[in-house]
């Protein structure tokens, strides 16, 4: 029997990344594309921007489609019943791939945590969302609103609250804080009121903010107490989210994954304490999982376990 | 000695007010332009609405420009000396006034509460500031960096924490609350994720976030806890910005004048009472004044004020 592999995509708002997986988990090739969130950029451009990665990884992995036994696609803006429908339209459109399989793009970051649709994941970027799946397949989600609805403990939310613990030391209505010099240094701005027009400066995008927050780490590592105070913060906000997903799918008790996915992380033990011991708390059997395979890796191992199940 | 006349201005982003008043503190007439605010608008602009205001008061009260003794313009974005010096140069254009007052729009609300260039005010409306001048003319600031710099317990703060509030509810994240039923009705939408197209529908103006701040008194006065702990928080961090001012002014021990400007004030005790609580704990001789006239008003009262010290 001929060679067989799947594809797994992982389609965001800013780029569509797809991978080409052999049987025993390996990547054989890779494809990226512009952002494939229909909403945002309308059913032509994802489909054009799904086919753009995953024709790229086909020919890197030198695997025609025919060899393709299925198809995962975890897509940014994947929520209800006839998005999923769309969004698998559009994949056979492009391959008439033998199965295929679409979920929200959280379930990627979980799958490349877990190998598999089970347990809870939280992904802290730009933004953050908490997503968890049980034995019976049940499933419950906790922020992910955006920037402005409470995405709290995100990049963004981090790299907002060091301006606003620069603009109150600035006021004396904050405590004094490393932010204020290492801020100014990092946006080569010469003093607090300049920070205004960078802030305000058009377009408003939250990925400026959420840049920011390497910095807060930085400050923190050198011993900074109000820098320490944000990413403590972090760590209990992301708690919270990851709680309201363990308490809906009553996994308080159980043995299950923890995922924890996205750059946010990166920060280390400033909130991954917090956070576990919020988590630990509640729920004792947790166990946490920083991914090793970025969450395209996640889409095609789901593609298998779904071969495999089958 | 013919009757002698003073005008006050209130120049702010969104419009510009000028009133015409009597040697007897009596408003004679009044006018309003468009935004005056010359860093936004430009100074040609700017002098336009100017002069629409002034001149419009001067017919509503029938007072020739000669008969007016003195204008004081209270203008958003006048920080600096060079500020001061275009809008002086700028009303002069307009009319040949004997005396040209120009200061900060804060000052404004400051004298409608104390009728004099003294004391403390904080300015809660869609967005917040406190400033204050001690009895050497020192002055101090505090907030006002606008909605996305900390501008705590301003209308946009408040109707974003109830935002806030109604999604973590429906994640399970925060404590149920009646906002959540009453910000959909009041919005006109069906459920929770509808806030989500309500919230990043372009262009994002602070204001259509203040505007949820009544919803927030209401379901306050209704019972809700969720609802009344926004409210005592708005009141704890503008203490925070009063307070960051009296201390910069060396006030704590002194009897002075604090004004509370602004529609959040209207929500009366659920932010009042903390406020009051906090700041009397370190300024126990704080005197809180409501103002019962507008901040234009309070312009043409330091008018007069220079013209009877000089």
């Amino acid at each position: 029997m001929a060679e067989r592999f799947v594809i797994g995509v992982d389609g965001g708002g800013t780029k569509t990344e797809a991978v080409v997986m052999d049987e025993a988990h390996r990547v054989r090739g890779r494809g990226v594309g512009p952002s494939s969130n229909y909403h945002d950029v309308g059913s032509e451009a994802a489909e054009a921007a799904l086919h753009e990665a995953i024709d790229q990884a086909l020919a890197d992995a030198r695997v025609s489609p025919e060899a393709v036994a299925g198809i995962c696609l975890c897509m940014a803006g994947v929520d209800r019943p006839a998005d999923r429908a769309l969004v698998s339209e559009l994949a056979r459109r492009i391959h008439p791939f033998p199965r295929v399989l679409v979920h929200n793009d959280a379930v990627a970051a979980l799958a490349a945590g877990t190998g598999r649709l089970l347990g809870v994941v939280v992904i802290a970027g730009t933004g953050t969302i908490a997503y968890g799946v049980d034995r019976h397949g049940r499933t419950a989600r906790a922020a992910g609103w955006g920037a402005l609805l409470a995405d709290y403990g995100s990049g963004f939310w981090i790299g907002l609250e060091a301006l606003h613990a620069v603009v109150r030391a600035a006021d004396g209505r904050g405590q004094p804080t490393m932010l204020v010099e290492r801020m100014l240094a990092h946006l080569n701005l010469k003093d607090v009121p300049d920070l205004v027009p960078w802030t305000y400066r058009h377009p408003i995008t939250w990925g400026r903010f959420a840049a920011l927050a390497p910095l807060v780490v930085e400050a923190a590592d050198a011993g900074d107490e109000v820098a320490r105070d944000i990413l403590h913060r972090a760590g209990c906000h992301l708690a919270e989210s990851a709680l309201a997903v363990i308490r809906r799918l009553h996994l308080q008790a159980e043995a299950f994954d923890l995922v924890l996915s996205g750059s946010v992380w990166r920060a280390g033990e400033w909130v991954c304490a917090p956070m576990r011991e919020a988590v630990l708390a509640e729920a004792p059997q947790a166990r946490f999982i920083t991914p090793t395979r970025p969450p395209v890796e996640g889409a095609a191992l789901l593609a298998w376990e779904e071969i495999h199940r089958a």
